[in-house]
């Protein structure tokens, strides 16, 4: 690693998206009021009869969940998208518009409400990992899904109202903007140089050993070189897949076991329960040919310094474009040096 | 205004950026624990001797800020960028980095801490615009500066640590991905039909008058068609500006005003000091022509119910794309009844 990316501003290159992030690590020296505080700390209970994702509860849309051991998915009763919609264009002048249809659900990750990924068995988080796999087939065989977009908010400071482990997928008809930038990068890599661009960066990232977090047969976490987020990561499957429906059943286990080590070394770094963002990029479902496509999970976190201090991505990210202050090898190093043990168990 | 669009999911093209957002007005039924309270109501003094801001204070850097009436701007104590900076490539495989250096700026708008822009006197106000301007022609007529971003991180919510009312100017010598974007499709609509986009979108929204806010002599404030925060709105000059540079003094103080009104209407929306980003967009500073730029002022709010309620842009607007549930429409209305003098001085 060049050493004056260590001290100087800089911008760095998303190879996936084709945009710059402004990184200036000089400016930690700058005062922070913030410090380590342990919070959320309090044990929940394995039943909460308020919790409407808890078995056998009833929910705000008015049915009874099932009395579910393991996984359970349902359609969410307030989606940002319904079904079957008519297919419109509203256009007027300057004024364009088009009407939507998708799919959205709700996927419980366990039946115990106290339960977060990381302090899941791994054979439990295999089971959420099969869950998402059939979700997928499911939903991106259906006639007019074309994308399936499944993700996780994490934590109040990331919009989750309620701390039952769940995460959701939202499928729909069009392919979303991101989807769209890192497709056009992918296939013109692909068209170039005959191979995998994920392939490639993972197999130049192993060799120079400096962001890698965690490794198993099948997968790779690591902080991406061009991290936006200060504790940013992204976890890559070593084979050349296009979606996860392609994982088989020692994968599966192999994906949840990375899942779990990273989402560790998350809740040990602020001796806190890590908040994020998470979300699996892979191929649009529109039954085109995606070989270019190489699937992979994303985390978004947002603390910076401690449990309670965050990163705001706010006046020049929002108007120009993102900046982080700590470099993605410090982030790594931070991250790197951390137990494989959870915090709550040592 | 078709009226399909205020009741089923959709999406919306921004014409400037070339990004759709998803649309979910149908959502807005369902349930949450949200309400109105009056917050943020503690009157703070006009002067604070721990305020590293204000008159005759010292600053984090060492520093002693001179005893300034109307405004003054100062050198970031620690800036993310750094002037004259090497200009280095740093490649390495699918590892790609350049070096960045710039000037970040802060700006006081009032000796006053009490204060923010609704409720400063318009003649205030215009002393903010005039030092934008002079910011904007000197920062950007030096050499390695080629784009000037001004912002406003307004409260807590949005990562702003000190009350006292200030805002930033980051100038630096790339053009940031935001404004790339938007330069691509003024560009492109330019050189189709030899007019400023934002002149014939502000012909066709003053038609239809369903999204206007606010207008006086020389300009107009509106929810755009295409707003991803819940109440995000933008100010447009009538005349096709390219940058700030170009107000005369007639026009400074029409800015000022209408600047006014539109953050009285967010304050009395939740009766509370309305957080927001703000940001002025405008052509880069490279010393080429941008005949196709016009200059906005957008405002990104993150309050959705109320002052404490607010929308959060995560899972899936972090890994797909924005999405809202109120329309433009909606708040446009919401926003439209309110009374033009602030809620503290009625
Ligand atoms: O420079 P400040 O005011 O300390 O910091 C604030 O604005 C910056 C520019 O938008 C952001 O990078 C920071 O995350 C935010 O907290
Ligand atoms: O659907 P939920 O969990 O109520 O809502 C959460 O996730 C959604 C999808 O990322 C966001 O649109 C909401 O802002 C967030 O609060």
């Amino acid at each position: 690693m060049n050493t004056e990316l260590n001290k100087q501003p800089h911008r760095r290159y998303n190879i996936l998206t084709g945009e710059w992030i402004l990184v200036s690590p000089h400016r930690t020296k700058r005062p922070w009021q913030g410090k380590t505080e342990k919070n959320n700390q309090e044990k929940r209970e394995t039943y909460d009869p308020s919790c409407y994702l808890c078995p056998g509860n009833s929910r705000m849309g008015g049915e009874t969940n099932p009395d579910y051991n393991g996984v359970h998915a349902f359609e969410n009763d307030f989606p940002a998208l319904l079904p079957n919609g008519p297919t419109e264009d509203f256009d007027n002048g300057l004024l364009k518009a088009e009407s939507e249809s998708g799919i959205c659900k709700v996927v419980c990750f366990s039946p115990d409400h106290s339960l977060t990924l990381p302090l899941m068995d791994v054979e439990d988080i295999t089971k959420v990992v099969g869950l998402w796999k059939k979700e997928f087939e499911e939903l991106g065989s259906k006639e007019n899904i074309n994308y399936v977009q499944i993700f996780e908010n994490k934590g109040s400071m990331m919009g989750c109202s309620n701390p039952h482990p769940h995460g959701q997928i939202w499928s729909q008809r069009s392919v979303p903007t991101e989807i769209l930038k890192k497709s056009k990068h992918f296939k013109e890599y692909w068209n170039k140089n005959k191979s995998s661009l994920l392939s490639d960066y993972l197999k130049q990232e192993l060799e120079l050993d400096e962001r890698i977090l965690a490794k198993n047969e099948h997968f790779v976490a690591l902080i991406p070189y061009w991290a936006v987020w200060p504790y940013e990561a992204m976890i890559v499957p070593k084979k050349h897949y296009q979606h996860i429906g392609q994982l088989n059943a020692e994968e599966e286990k192999a994906f949840a076991e990375i899942i779990k080590k990273l989402t560790i070394k998350y809740d040990n770094l602020f001796e806190t329960s890590f908040p994020y963002s998470s979300g699996i990029h892979q191929a649009p479902t529109n039954g085109e040919e995606y070989s270019e496509w190489h699937f992979h999970m994303s985390f978004y976190p947002p603390l910076l310094r401690s449990a309670t201090v965050k990163k705001f991505m706010v006046g020049y990210e929002m108007f120009a474009g993102p900046q982080r202050d700590i470099t993605a090898e410090q982030a790594a190093d931070n991250l790197k040096e951390l137990s494989e043990v959870h915090y709550l168990e040592r």
